[in-house]
Formats: structure tokens, sequence, C-alpha cells
């Protein structure tokens, strides 16, 4: 069959989410994919690999800074890399085995190859063979993703200057591994090789890491990882790269001053950002415009009649894999004559550093620009009893309410477990839950949730454990 | 001054709740504490060290057991139980403390003593040196407690048959313990001894473990704890025990057989339940009955004119920490006239296991036993890629919802994370959001949050992700 109702191009978060979704409203689908295997940048090559080095290198953190001794568990690890990069590389075999599974539970037709566009509703499929197919499709769906963004002046050449899925595979620990840019990236991956023993070293050009979260948050985070051993380089611009045999040496000027100084590390990780990955497509032949960074206009058909859609990272907005799943099934929806939607403002955003941060809504910053009345509700870690079990004070809760309505308009959550607890808020939120209501949820004991409820009251003026 | 606005006796949970938040609402209060320091069973002999037991033995276990080691971080732990032990008594005089704080800051009088009704509004202190204090109180509120029942044939003598404080504090790890009551505690100690390298025995009575839970919680659970190498022990009574210098010997009796077996154990845990502490408080000469149990009717004034009032486990109901503070706020709040509520049906229950467990509202059982109709939305988390980075499949998302309304009427949540994540459910179902909406959140990725979004989809008849 040459004929499908849908075509999806790409099969990481946004396609194959698109691809199941549409399969299960009862559409034939076919999904292509550009790389050997299914799962894109998120499972193969980004965050799961990421999750999974963060997880282990904790691990072998927790065991080799003595903090396990305090507990009664002594020991003395050694780091087995090798093993560590074997269990990570099987983890994402078995998650993109896991969506091949589903897309043929689905019925859905994987076909392997690169996609362009040769006009509305025909797609060409180069394969690695050479041969070509071609394939019709009512709807067409572009989930092509996207790639990081080199330096101006230096391309990556995966030895010495390096994107995040190379500083993902490294098979030694680098004895200095100097970041460009502190953003998720950043601060992630700088996490991890900390841990493993580097020194880093992260360079920032604007005045503090991750400059569009809370400042309460950027200010906790950068403190600990400081305290963690990471140098943190503010206010700091990389305008140059020299490459030697075992080395390569930055060129850095701060905001401040014309001086340049230069920074040696083994290697540099460039993490200054992603770019929608559009191109090679023909879509400008079809009168499709990507924007300057080579985002398409994200949800509905692109342009009437031609029936083609796009999501993902390809699409604007966060470059997240929430995203991507979100507008996946909304476009999956709309294809079908269903009302899909995506409540950008209820999609949270995580740091999976340690402590982990998690957050949605609006930042205090951005309340205060606009000239909202709010208040704040902050719980303070060292008041939870879950997190001194497991060890830790270092952390807050941090609600934002408006004082108009009662409703939550943002939440700063730093501290283990981050990523699952600002569920309750999200939830919360698409709720209209107020703020009363939400310091009244009853939690188990002792669990990191009462920060929440505790941050609530804050919110309220009677917060009760602290 | 002897004259206080609120008199709360007892220091627990039930009881600092009550006055922190009577104090926040503008009365003078005393809290009577008859141990030497506050924070009543919940913080110092119960539920907190049980935590942090299960918090360290759980990274013994997980650095002993290789599972690190195949995480590329290689180690041979020695298990240092008396620093454990120490880590422990530390974190639960730090919380003591902590609490002593928040009833200063709250201006909250803490007297030491044993407390007694002289009359309604009268309250006799017995002190440790002899001597006696009488305060007058315009409310009273019992917040007492509760302790371990015995065996009916067998006292406790804290060195060959042992509750459960008893069991947070050996000084070396039994070679063989044999747990009478397969509850809460009989399966989160055993868990604890089990991980530190002890043989555990559970006898338990009924046909299954935790036997109020939801069967497919229980089924997953029993299979986990006796793939942990716990012998469980089920439909069987302990009938009688025989004290010998180093060891004890249960007879035990099934409910299938008049046969007796004997079982030799190093020491036996007897954990069988507690009852209400509630005797020596003059109640009956006020006219105050408790029932059978020694509990007292939960919530309101006891007796009309008498201001006399009950919370946590001293009061009917659960005995959990939560519903003591949930109570503990809705007292103090009706003693100033507020319309002070405890949502009984959204009262979560946890048992801190690996896997984890926490439940909310009705079993399946329960359902079909009313005729209920209802949908069940099941997922594994073998479909989760956040427990898969965990190392684990084990565990699933179960959800009920109601058929005619599409509220969730129960969940059942078995996994790494659960007693955090049940408040998702709590909020829902505080919030009255349908199934639907609840299958709609936004949550990060890779999160152990999806698992739930994926049941609810489940329930609708879309899960994507398995």
């Amino acid at each position: 069959m040459n004929h499908y109702d849908v075509i999806v191009i790409g099969c990481g978060a946004g396609g194959y989410n698109t691809a199941i979704r549409a399969a299960q409203l009862g559409f034939s689908v076919a999904c292509i994919e550009r790389a050997s295997n299914v799962g894109g940048t998120g499972i193969r090559t980004g965050c799961i690999p990421s999750r999974l080095l963060l997880h282990t290198s904790e691990i072998y953190d927790l065991a080799s800074k003595g903090k396990n001794a305090a507990l009664g568990v002594d020991c003395a690890p050694a780091l087995n890399l090798m093993q560590m990069m074997a269990y990570k590389t099987a983890a994402v075999e078995q998650m993109s085995k896991s969506i091949h599974k589903l897309l043929r539970k689905h019925g859905v037709a994987l076909i392997y190859g690169n996609a362009l566009l040769a006009a509305a509703g025909q797609v060409i499929v180069r394969k690695a063979d050479g041969s070509q197919q071609t394939l019709s499709g009512t709807s067409v769906v572009i989930a092509t993703g996207s790639e990081p963004v080199p330096l101006p002046f230096a391309s990556f050449d995966h030895t010495r200057i390096l994107h995040s899925a190379d500083a993902l595979s490294l098979d030694r620990v680098p004895r200095h591994l100097a970041i460009i840019g502190a953003g998720a990236v950043g601060v992630e991956l700088g996490s991890i090789w900390r841990r493993l023993g580097s020194r880093i070293t992260l360079i920032e050009r604007h005045d503090r890491i991750c400059h569009w979260l809370d400042s309460d948050v950027t200010a906790t985070l950068e403190r600990s990882l400081k305290r963690q051993g990471i140098d943190i380089r503010l206010s700091s611009n990389a305008i140059g790269i020299d490459k030697h045999s075992n080395s390569v040496s930055i060129q850095l000027r701060t905001a401040e001053s014309t001086e340049i100084t230069t920074l040696d590390a083994d290697m540099a990780l460039v993490a200054i950002g992603r770019r929608p990955l559009t191109t090679g497509l023909n879509l400008a032949n079809l009168g499709i415009q990507a924007d300057t960074e080579g985002a398409l206009p994200q949800q509905g058909p692109m342009t009437n009649g031609l029936g083609i859609w796009v999501v993902g990272d390809a699409a604007t907005g966060p470059m997240l894999m929430s995203k991507a799943e979100e507008e996946a099934i909304a476009c999956a929806e709309r294809i079908a004559g269903l009302p899909g939607f995506v409540n950008y403002s209820s999609i949270p955003y995580v740091l999976y550093t340690s402590p982990e941060v998690a957050v949605i809504g609006k930042t205090e910053d951005e309340l205060r620009e606009a000239g909202a009345a709010y208040r704040v509700g902050y719980c303070s870690l060292a008041a939870s009893a879950r997190a001194a079990i497991c060890g830790t004070s270092e952390g807050f809760v941090k609600l934002l309410v408006d004082s108009g309505t009662n409703l939550i308009a943002g939440a700063h959550l730093v501290g283990p477990g981050a990523a699952d607890l600002i569920s309750q808020v999200t939830i919360a939120m698409e709720a209209s839950m107020i703020c009363e209501d939400f310091a009244r949820i009853c939690h188990p004991y002792p669990v990191l949730s009462e920060a929440l409820r505790q941050a609530a009251m804050a919110a309220g003026g009677w917060m009760m454990h602290a």
C-alpha cells in the first residue's frame, strides 16, 4: 500500500506519539525515520541517556563521597565507566525496542529513509540502499526534531569539540571538561562528569545559569553546583577556540571587560542550544516558510488545503519531549476532527540536576514585571521530614498565588523528586483549585509532597511546620 | 499562668499539630507530654525511625546485591549497624528538637508529666519529681496516642518478644526474626532486617498480607517480598510461644489443619496491631466511655458542655500520622468556631516497602461488593521509562473509575515513589476532576507520574504506551 491516511516524518517523541494516537483513532499510518532506529533525540541521544547517566553517576557520587558511610553503609566504590556506558546503551536499545513494538501493535508502517515532500500529500523516501519509495498521504505530519547548534567559529569534531550526544558517550572521564552554555544540557552533563571525577568549567554569557528560571531557583542551584565543585563563569562569552592534539584553548571575554582570557581544557562541550531540523524537506517549494531559527509555526494545518502539520522540536516553542507528546496527541485528534488542544502554560520544565528542579507557570520576575498582585508561599526543605530522611535539607517549594483569584500562577520546586512533585501543581492548576484547597490536601507521612502543602499554607499565612 | 484556652494532652502528631494550629488561631495553649521528649510514636518510635532504617537498609541492599555493579559502580559494602542506628537516633532527636522549636515559636507551653482529668476543664499533671500541677482549660484535647498490642499469651520482654520500637533498636542483626502479623509494621520491619541479612518468617492469620488492601496490590507485594527471600506463612495462627535463653519457639496452627507446628527463631516481633492509650485519664468518672478497643469517638466535643475533644490514635479510625494531623487541624479550627472538617475518604495509606505501596479510596473488592459500575485503568511500570532508569519494572498503577460519573473512586499504586505519587490522585479526587481530564495532564519526561496518566488513558480505552 502506498497510500496512508497519515504520514509522519520522524519517529521521535513527536512522531511516534502522533503515529500511535492517529492509529488509535482509526487511521492508516506510516512513520518515516531517517536514523537507524526509532526514538529520536529524546530516547536515543538526549533525555534518556542523560537521565540514565545522571542516575548512575549519582549512585556513584553518594557512595564515593562518604555519604553512605554516614548512614552505616561503608564502601569504597570503583567506577566502571565501560559498564556504566554499556548499561546506558542497553537501556536505550530496550526503549527503542519498546517503541518499535508499540508501533507494530498499533499497525503503524515503519519506513527507514530520508523523506521529502514532492508535493502536498506526496512524500518521497530515499532509502539507505539507494532505492526510493513514493507515498501519498491525506495528512502529512512533520516531526523531524532538532539538532545541536554549533559555535559560529568552530564546528563539532566529536573529539575535542563535542555536542551533547558526544558527551554522553565518552569512553574515559575527562580531566577537565569545559562546557559552553549553562542551560539544561550544560548543567545536567556538567553534573554527570563532575560526579564521575572531571573538573568542570561552566561558561555562561548571561549573568546567571538557566536565566529563564525563577531567580530563587537559579541562586540555589548555582550555590549547589559550586558546592559540588563546578566552576561557574558567568557573563562570559566564548569568542574563539583553538584545538591542540590533546586539548582545547577557549578564548573568553567577560561582559564587563574587553580583556580576553584563555581557558585550557581536555575538551569543550558546546551546549548553546538546539535548532529545528526542517531543511531538506522541500518545504520552501510548497510555499511553507520556516522562521529564522528554522522552526515551523506550531499547530494546525500549515497552509490551507495542504494538510501539512508540524509537531515537536520542528515547531516553535520549548524543545521538550512532553511538549512534543502533547502536540502529537492534539495533532492526531485534530486530524480526526476532534478538538485537540495543547495548554502551553501547563507544560512543566525540569532539570535533572541534584538538587532536581521542576517549575510550571510564571516566575516571580514575570509577575512583578506584569504588575500582578500575588502572594508567595515558600517552604524550605529544611522543614521536610522526608528530605531529612534522604539526608538533605537543600531546596524549597515556592508557590506564586494570584491575590485576586487565589489560583496558583506558578510553582518553583528545588529538591529530591521535584520532577514528580510538580505534577501535583499542574493538576491543581488544570482543575482551577484555589491555593486554600491545595493547602488542605492530606498527604501520607512522611513524604516530600508535604512541602507543597506547607508552602500553600504559607501563602495563606498559616504554615504550621516552619 | 494556670489557665489556658486549650490544653492538649499528648505531644505526638495529633497533639503538637493541635497545639500549633490552636496557637495560630490566637489561643493560649499548653501541651502535656508524658514521655521525656516530644514527637510521640510517629517521630520517636514508629514512622520516622522505621523510614530512616528503610532508607539506609535499601542503600545497603542495592550496594550489596550487585545491583550497583550492573550500573557501573563496583563496591562491596560493609554494614556498620552501630553507625546506622546512630544516624537514626540523631535524626530522630533532630526532629524532636524541630517540634520543640515550633512549639516555642508558637508560644505553646510545654509541660512534662502524666495528665489526668480531675473534672471537665481541670487537668492535673503529675511530674517526674513527684510534684503536681493543676491547670484549667476552656478546651481539653486528648491526643494520647496508642501502644502496641501484646500477644494474649505472652507479654513483651523487649529481648525475645519484641514490639515495633524494640525491633527498630536492635544492636545486632538477628539470624532469624519471626514476625507475628503481616500488616504495615510486619512487612516494613521485615523488609529492613531482611535487607540487613536476617532470615525472616512472616506469620499472618489471614490468607494474604495486609488483607485490607486491594488484592492486586497484596499479590504483587507478596511476590516481591518472597523474591527478596522473606518466608511468608499465610492463614497461620501463633497460639503459643516458649522462650529459651537465646531463642524462642512459636507454636503455629494453620487454618486448614489442627496440627501444631513449631517455628524456632532468635526472637519474635509481635506486630498484631496497636490500641488507643486512653486509660489513666479518669475519663470514666467524667462519664466518657471508650469503645472496647479503648478508642474514643472521633471529632467534636465529646460530651455536651464538657469541652473535651479527641484526635489521633486515641480516636477511632486508622492509626496514621496524616489522619492525626488532619484531625488536629480540624479540632483547633472547630474550637475557634471555624468549619473544621476531615474528609476521611481522602486519607491515603502507604507501605514504605520495596516496592512502595500507596493507596487511596476504594479497593476493587469493595466496589464489586457494593455492586458499583466501574472501569479499571491499569498501567504496569514495565511501560515506564523512569522506572526503567531506576532499574525496575516491578509495580503498577491501578485506577478505579466510576462508570457513571467518570470520577476516580480509588487508586492503588505499587512502585518507586508511590507515596508521593498518590497525592496526584488525592488532588484530582478532592477537585472532582474526571478521569478523562486526569489523562490529559502534561507531565515532565521521564517521570514516574506518566504511569498515572497512562492508567487514566487505559480507563478511557486509549493507553498509548503499553
